[in-house]
């Protein structure tokens, strides 16, 4: 059970969170150049009127820090930098994968490219990096330098696996061969590397020795993987009022998502009228009628849930503790029940 | 006078340059995804016949950094991993740029967004901003943790200004009203940030006082300064064989540079005809013409001397000695006598 405590802690984190956040961005450009902060104040929903439109994301990776550093003994003010940092990386993918998927909409608003136009959205996409870069390098204000080096170069290769990541979901988009497996190695890079990174970096702001880390890294990773399934299955079967975006348009844009990919290796009928290219809005319905006859929605669905299990599984083995133990694995069940 | 010896010092200190470039991107990228590695591998100029193509860069920023540091009397093989992250932020902002700018072509060959589309191209650009970012890093292997996160900072802070920088420059192109005031301040951002941070890097891997380093760190702004300025120069009155891009391309795409901008607060007949859009091929000669006649050509060149007058006074305060220094001062003769 998850007491009213805990949910005020939460809240406590996610105030933080966004200090942090805010901090950051402020720091580093609110005089420089206030045309470009302002660009990357809209992509974090600051600008807007918050209840009618949500804009902002759920700060899940930046929570995973905080409360794995919690959780794991420390204490998680140390890790707010880190916290950000991932935060910041995750935002800034999004600004560029949002060029990359020609997508017009994010959280029920227009995208970065569609209100700036191409070349600005690329560059604010890189500030937005950058930003990630500079900040966690402030971990080592409150963490040994050894350790503080040790998260740079960590949050730095989780980048080059997400670009690895995004290179084959990119490349994917070319190919009809694309295999379960191959998904999964995509998904790797694309989605689990920063959700690992992200409760690693909370046990190293904790201080812990090599083997808790890793316990931590690859709890997240299990829980990264489960997440780009439930996202797979949400892309199909959410409720695009929540999702803000179609819940068509993973099915008419082609992309390769884990029920698409498990419907092609069925070569049944689903896979039969899939192939037919293009897909238009009209038919959207019966393939996701004949995806779901063939058992692609419960695949998909059980697959989110074993790895949850197997994230709950592996994180035991860290010896978590405290209320942050409890948010830890509210958060892990909520990722599968979520709507958005 | 530079001797023979000179010359192969500075062969020497090329031929590591380029060696640490492929290590950084082949250890990063080689087996874990060969082909975005292979897109990489393309835009540094590693593939193709290099006589016919000339397709490497001239890799100033990093030869900046090791002669620096030599300069300064440190030992420049400590300072490659700062000479290969230079060249890397480099080449990824070349990425990006060339998107932005919507340019075909970059040393005679496509431009990476030309081969491999624009998601692959913005993805690419991002692996290479990583991999400048792992590299600095490597600083801590060979100088003090304090040091190394030193340079991490201003690298990354140097990377923020690039996109302040890239922001205006995009800015401009949709005003008719820029002043050379505001142009100086966008070129400090785009171009002179880089160039004072490469020197600067040279300076701190030789573990000089925080007083050297930021004499260093002056000269080389004021030579990025100048550089920008040359640029500019050749965009209108260079060897469009030798640059590999058409010495048309700036009037007619009506880049802000700092001879247009002369002459458009000159307020004479150029600026009345530059006004006038679009900018036709055949109106060009014309337009070249006009401003010669009201001394753009040679207000640009003596901005660029006077440029290198100030960095090479400023760089005497340094006291930087040896080899290095004759090297030093060669490369910022040549920057304005350069015709690529």
């Amino acid at each position: 059970m998850v007491s009213n405590t805990a949910e005020e802690i939460k809240q406590i984190y996610l105030t933080a969170i966004e200090n942090q956040l805010q901090l950051s961005i402020h720091r580093a450009l609110d005089n420089e150049n206030p045309q470009l902060y302002e660009i990357l104040q809209y992509h974090m929903g600051w600008q807007d009127n918050r209840k009618k439109n949500k804009p902002r994301g759920k700060r899940i990776r930046p929570l995973l820090v905080l409360l794995s550093c919690s959780a794991a003994g420390g204490d998680w003010q140390k890790a707010l930098p880190a916290a950000a940092a991932v935060e910041l990386v995750h935002n800034f993918s999004l600004i560029h994968d949002d060029i990359e998927d020609n997508s017009p909409l994010r959280h029920g608003r227009a995208t970065v490219w569609k209100k700036w136009g191409i070349p600005q959205a690329i560059n604010a996409g890189d500030a937005m990096f950058t930003l990630a870069h500079l900040e966690v390098v402030h971990l080592a204000d409150f963490i040994p330098l050894a350790s503080a080096i040790k998260a740079v170069e960590i949050l730095q290769t989780t980048c080059l696996n997400l670009t690895q990541g995004q290179y084959l979901d990119l490349e994917f988009e070319t190919r009809n061969d694309v295999t379960i497996e191959e998904y999964w190695h995509m998904v790797e890079g694309k989605t689990a590397a920063l959700v690992a990174t992200s409760a690693g970096l909370g046990a190293i702001s904790a201080l812990c020795d090599e083997k808790t880390c890793e316990i931590y890294h690859s709890f997240g990773r299990l829980l990264g993987l489960a997440f780009q399934a439930q996202d797979d299955y949400l892309g199909i079967w959410g409720n695009s009022a929540l999702t803000g975006k179609s819940n068509q348009s993973d099915l008419i844009t082609g992309k390769k998502t884990l029920p698409v990919l498990y419907g092609l290796t069925n070569a049944g009928e689903f896979a039969r009228q899939w192939i037919q290219k293009p897909i238009h809005p009209d038919r959207v319905k019966e393939l996701i009628r004949l995806l779901e006859v063939e058992g692609g929605k419960e695949y998909t669905q059980q697959k989110a849930s074993s790895l949850i299990e197997q994230a709950l599984g592996n994180l035991q083995g860290a010896h978590p503790s405290g209320i942050a133990k409890d948010l830890l694995i509210k958060l892990t069940h909520d990722l599968i029940q979520r709507q958005t």
